[in-house]
């Protein structure tokens, strides 16, 4: 129960981060200058300790929460018997027959794993395998830097693995806001990660002595203890039969769905990692509530909030909501922006995070806010305050009239809004913009 | 430069903070239990160190900050001679005298000192002395029980200093939500503080052997190394020969200003703990912010946003924006309230911090939300969404239609919107309110 989020997914990853922090010191670099010593004597048992808790405690929270709402559980693989029912098979049961009048599919997705990688689950392993290493490695390769990827490099490279990233794009996350994204990349190379963009992998042989090596389409070869490959994922969908009851799904195992989350057929509704794109937990449940008030005409939640917050759990945490530069380039949307960094931030300052920044992205026009980019410690929950801006369709005097505990992070917000009115008075003036300034502090962190 | 929230108050306390949960493990309670074992040999030395360099580089970046603006500071002692014009006078230069067409008078405030108490600033400080102490008591009165009283109180405790906090009160920090200040205090007490609330301090009496006896209105009395006294404060207007201009303070030094920060003569303007609560520093630069621009008739900003969020900085963090059950009781409100735990929360369960709480108060006629109370880990910034809600008149639905990151502790605002509504069915069918849940993790944490 709880699926990819609870089990090997988000919730695993997100705890790891956090052991991963407190192992490498990271957690306290600002306190105690640059003494990033990891623990010794590391050991998987000590790095996963905290994460079997959480993902038990939160899987026990998941039971619960079934049983306080009289939902019945049936265990066993379900399948299409025909449009309102279910064949539920098990080991230790005979097959059982559930018919519904309305049929939702949450079955949500598993790694993608390409062909021509030998996957031994041991020296080769997916994201889900990664939780389940007997030892950890001294020299890792991450294939992929899309979320997943750049997520546990920049963890492993936290606990002091020499982590070798591999991306076939020219930017890690390419989603991001290239500013961001290229902040990123500077923040993990001064953790230690090797970013290597632009590269794809054409071959992957296990040698003796427990190691791997890469081939490389650059030529070039590489020689690691352990590969993860976080290469996109499949929607589960294989085993469900749809074809007997009109429901298709396409090669990579996703269902297409309208806006209520209807499949081809009506009665039968999908949400989650299952219909693909945004894939994101806290999206598929909001797409579950839509579909099942759709359903049964529920008037509660009629639409997915368009203005959908993103977060990239890496070291540091990167967040997203609304346009990019390069999203505004594209629609040929003028736009200015303003900039804050922690470093110049009081709060910033006491915890020590001195590389994080927050950016908007606003209408030169009337400084509608078009989107806001944050990295650094919780940029996760910061993105919550530009969110709310969007999704209201406020202007830079929303950071501006409010007022903003002191000392926060959240503070840096009013601090961007008014670098951002002084860029707009630059683009008014015919000015071209201020290049985004070098971030107060690239020192190497070791 | 920076005045108290620099150099002896908000950025010293809330750096003093950071260090306490780092030397006492209590950042860290989540992922390795109950362990709270502090820096066996800690020296004040040790605690002190973080505070003097974020001081040093805030004040500095303050300095910076008046050569970008090409501010003219001159160092000395300022008073009026005429409404006009400030006299300054400077050890090692003749008076000069100032003229300015508006003046802002920011001088800030400073700990009140009751006669009856024998500061010695050694055995019996104030907020500002206990920045300078030469050791870590083994044993500390706190005498009041207000944000300052507080902050200090949790953060001695956190280093396993043996604390009593002496409240006048039948609570701590009185003006929180009745709810949210009995958890703090079992927070606290949880954490070690003996908390005595309805109790004054009649008489404090050094002793020899270094420590110090207090008498208590109940007759009893105490014993303890060092008392902090956290009564009050007093405005810094003593030596400004006010009445030579017609301006006026009140006995405890603070003046009187209008909506646009004019004191009784209209181009002297006051700012700042100068002219009483809220005396918060984010406040303040608010205030300065709006006199300025009335004074230069700058369009910007013409009022502080009268939803001000307060954050008290103790261990756990407590903030809150708008109404409390007590306010709105007492101005026959109805309300209806709405709960959420960071124990049921995916990232409160990823760093352990399983007290803290998000309640919302509503109204039950359109759902418009009243107030926001939050405590526990990253209150202060977690309740900038509160405020954003509050600000723009919005109801339990911006919340419920809200997209959060997961795993956040800001999702747990959708989850208290969701409890909200099932008190407000509970409200509509004339059922009683549910008492507030027994918090999820009320174990002792040493």
């Amino acid at each position: 129960m709880g699926g990819t989020s609870i089990n090997s997914g988000t919730i695993p990853s997100k705890t790891l981060r956090e052991t991963a922090l407190y192992f490498s010191g990271l957690g306290q670099r600002g306190l105690y200058g640059v003494d990033y010593t990891v623990k010794a004597d590391l050991t998987v048992r000590d790095f996963m300790f905290r994460e079997r808790e959480v993902v038990t405690a939160l899987r026990t929270k998941v039971a619960e929460n079934f049983v306080r709402h009289k939902v019945t559980v049936v265990p066993g693989t379900g399948s299409f018997e025909d449009p309102h029912t279910i064949r539920v098979r098990s080991d230790d049961h005979p097959d059982r027959l559930l018919r519904g009048a309305v049929i939702l599919i949450a079955t949500g997705s598993r790694p993608f794993r390409a062909p021509e990688i030998p996957f031994d689950d041991r020296l080769i392993l997916d994201s889900d395998s990664v939780l389940r290493i007997d030892r950890l490695p001294r020299s890792l390769a991450v294939v992929g830097a899309g979320v997943i990827g750049c997520e546990y490099a920049s963890m492993f490279s936290a606990l002091g693995i020499q982590v070798t990233l591999l991306g076939g794009r020219d930017r890690i996350v390419p989603f991001l806001d290239n500013e961001i994204s290229d902040r990123l990349r500077l923040q993990m190379e001064l953790l230690g990660t090797r970013v290597r963009v632009g590269t794809t992998v054409e071959r992957c042989e296990p040698l003796a002595g427990d190691c791997v090596r890469l081939f490389l389409s650059d030529k070039d070869t590489l020689e690691v203890d352990k590969v993860l490959v976080a290469a996109g994922r499949l929607g589960n969908t294989d085993g469900l039969d749809l074809q007997k009851v009109g429901v298709t799904a396409d090669p990579r195992g996703l269902i297409k769905v309208n806006e209520h989350y209807q499949t081809a057929v009506p009665h039968i509704y999908a949400a989650g990692d299952v219909i693909g794109f945004p894939a994101l937990a806290a999206v598929s449940m909001e797409q579950a509530r839509v579909a099942m008030c759709h359903a049964f005409d529920i008037k509660f939640k009629s639409r997915v909030s368009p203005m959908l917050p993103l977060a990239v759990y890496t070291i540091p945490e990167v967040a997203m909501a609304g346009e990019t530069e390069e999203t505004c380039q594209q629609k040929h949307l003028p736009y200015c922006v303003g900039r804050s960094f922690y470093a110049n931030n009081a709060r910033g300052q006491i915890i020590g995070d001195l590389s994080g920044e927050i950016k908007l992205i606003f209408s030169p026009d009337d400084q509608t806010l078009f989107g806001v980019h944050v990295i650094g410690e919780i940029a996760s929950e910061l993105i919550h305050i530009g969110t709310a801006c969007l999704q209201l369709g406020g202007t830079l005097d929303f950071f501006i009239q409010t007022v903003f505990n002191y000392p926060t992070l959240g503070e840096a917000y009013k601090y961007a809004a008014y670098d951002g009115l002084q860029n707009l008075a630059r683009y008014k003036a015919g000015q071209p913009p201020a290049p985004p300034p070098r971030p107060p502090d690239e020192r190497a962190p070791r």
